[in-house]
């Protein structure tokens, strides 16, 4: 990439969920300013954010949420940073960054400061090889390739939805592992990006994440956390979650790896702990459920797998705890939001072409 | 581990095929020296192989082969490095550790020499994690774990069957990739151990491999390529389809990334189309076969696998071209070999404990 031409200048959005001033963007300045940023303030909606100058952003706190959404804003979380995908939804964006506010630059071997928004727009943009291990990883990468055994039918790849990318210092552990190891830090640079096989679940952090919102933006739904329900910290899993489902579906990739960001602080892990408890128990059920779970060949769009998972939940995760026929309904008001707020084009864009 | 004591030194033989004198030994003398060799001579079986002074080996000629398998010789390719896993099915010990002669010791990014040995017995003696993906690599690496959402049933992992090492400087392309890009060096470390989720293929390359025999020996056949036979540069991506199969099927877990080895010399492509080109279109249809194939519950053991593997072979492979037959007839010979030469105790000490 030619310097001073950021790529997907005008078709990219930075989300960023916050409750605080947003100093940590002044790191961020030599890679973000150029795009636009929708920040999501989490909170008490009187506070008053500060963005540092320059930076071209919208922002929404609760009050325009509820306004935005009127009775729908029911499904999108408060007081937790599942509220991001407000943002997701009132993007008119192709593709979508999503980076926490204590994340910062961090630098490869070399010393050099990683532009993770940059790598994460190559993820996106190269296809993904769900199908069959490649075991030098990324074969367009430059220098790779695909090895020898590599079925040529299926050297095309498919197109890639997510680009889920990692963290330097602070690991992304749960509470329980955090509690036992306060003082471990990832200090590993692991120089590789793979896609995640078909069939096969992650965990998916949203701290570090880009994805092709045309492609599978209506399945980024950060669930219901926080305020009011009986988890947290699990928003970004149950996206992973049903993301990784759909995406095996309809034929996308989901990358992982490169890029790396800095996560400067780890999160309390008392707090942690009250927030995830459930969600330890509950992931032993769920997890399963979703790597059983099939949809049916007439679903076609992201939405209709969405709808279609929604049920599921309902029928066969309400007996893990009544939250779910809860959950399982914010599902379909959030499609519902999405829909009104994307109307048609989204659609049409969609890989099957069939419009809703 | 300490210096001077290396680790499974009475229980790991190393493994190489070879036509040439064995000079690429030197530069692997301390890493291997300890450890006990068996080298599997291919063609002419009066030339002498020249093996450096201080190392403890064995070494089989086609002679050799010959009146220790008697008439079921005839599954052990000759003029091909696929005669390997002879020495494989005659060893004694519990790990194999096999490599190719044109492999010498890299260097890891600070420019320490890598021993390889080391860590593929590290990798073989910690569990894989082969049902859900971690996104920070091998959770049992130093300075690592299980992140986030990684459930709790899931993290003792299972036993590990196999390590499969990769390589610095030549890749290993097929013959169609080598003539496109007869100038492409792998020069990209990547710092990553990671197991192949159940239910994907991967090619696996027999050039810096270990594995348990105990746990998955029997699955270990490289096949009949070469001399007679349609087809060769296949041997160890049959093995490959076959173990992962297997592996999934008992429950055990392939890691693949490091080490790496460096590779010093890429082999003629016009000699490897010639080898290969059947394998590049038969592959596209013996891997979907793979891809779908299951076993039944009362395989137990590898063997019972294996012999079962064999007969969908040629039930559902004889239609893509006759060799299939005699391939799976072959398998067959190669079990009723193994059991020949391995009574009893290997059996004894499977997973699931039943005796064949």
């Amino acid at each position: 990439m030619a310097a001073g031409t950021p790529l997907l200048k005008d078709e990219l959005d930075i989300v960023i969920p916050t409750i605080r001033n947003l100093d940590f963007l002044e790191m961020w300045r030599p890679f973000f300013q150029p795009y636009h940023l929708i920040i999501v303030q989490d909170g008490d909606p009187s506070k008053i954010i500060k963005v540092p100058e320059g930076f071209d952003y919208e922002l929404y706190n609760r009050n325009d949420i509820n306004k935005i959404l009127g009775p729908k804003a029911s499904c999108i979380s408060f007081k937790d940073s599942a509220c991001r995908c407000f943002g997701y939804m009132v993007s008119k964006k192709k593709y979508i960054f999503t980076i926490d506010d204590d994340c910062f630059v961090a630098k490869d071997p070399s010393g050099k400061d990683i532009n993770a928004l940059e790598q994460h727009i190559k993820n996106l943009l190269s296809p993904s090889t769900p199908y069959f291990f490649n075991t030098l990883y990324d074969p367009y990468a430059e220098g790779a390739d695909f090895v020898r055994g590599y079925p040529f039918s299926l050297r095309e790849g498919v197109p890639t939805a997510v680009s889920h990318g990692l963290w330097l210092n602070i690991p992304d552990y749960d509470a329980p592992t955090q509690l036992v190891k306060p003082s471990e830090r990832n200090t590993r640079y692991v120089n590789a990006v793979l896609t995640i096989p078909k069939g096969t679940l992650f965990p998916m952090c949203g701290m570090n994440l880009a994805f092709d919102r045309e492609l599978i933006g209506p399945a980024m739904y950060f669930g219901l956390m926080g305020d009011g329900q009986p988890i947290g910290r699990y928003d970004d899993m149950w996206a992973g979650w049903c993301t990784k489902v759909i995406c095996d579906h309809l034929g996308l990739g989901i990358k992982t790896g490169l890029p790396y960001i800095w996560h400067s602080k780890a999160s309390n892990p008392f707090v942690n702990l009250k927030k995830e408890y459930k969600g330890i128990f509950w992931q032993e059920e769920i997890i399963p459920f979703f790597q059983s779970a099939t949809l049916p060949k007439d679903c076609t769009t992201v939405q209709k797998c969405y709808i279609e998972l929604s049920k599921q939940v309902k029928e066969k995760l309400t007996n893990v705890d009544p939250y779910f026929t809860k959950l399982a309904d914010a599902m379909v008001t959030w499609i519902e939001a999405w829909d009104e707020l994307n109307p048609a084009k989204d659609s049409a864009k969609l890989p099957n072409g069939s419009a809703k």
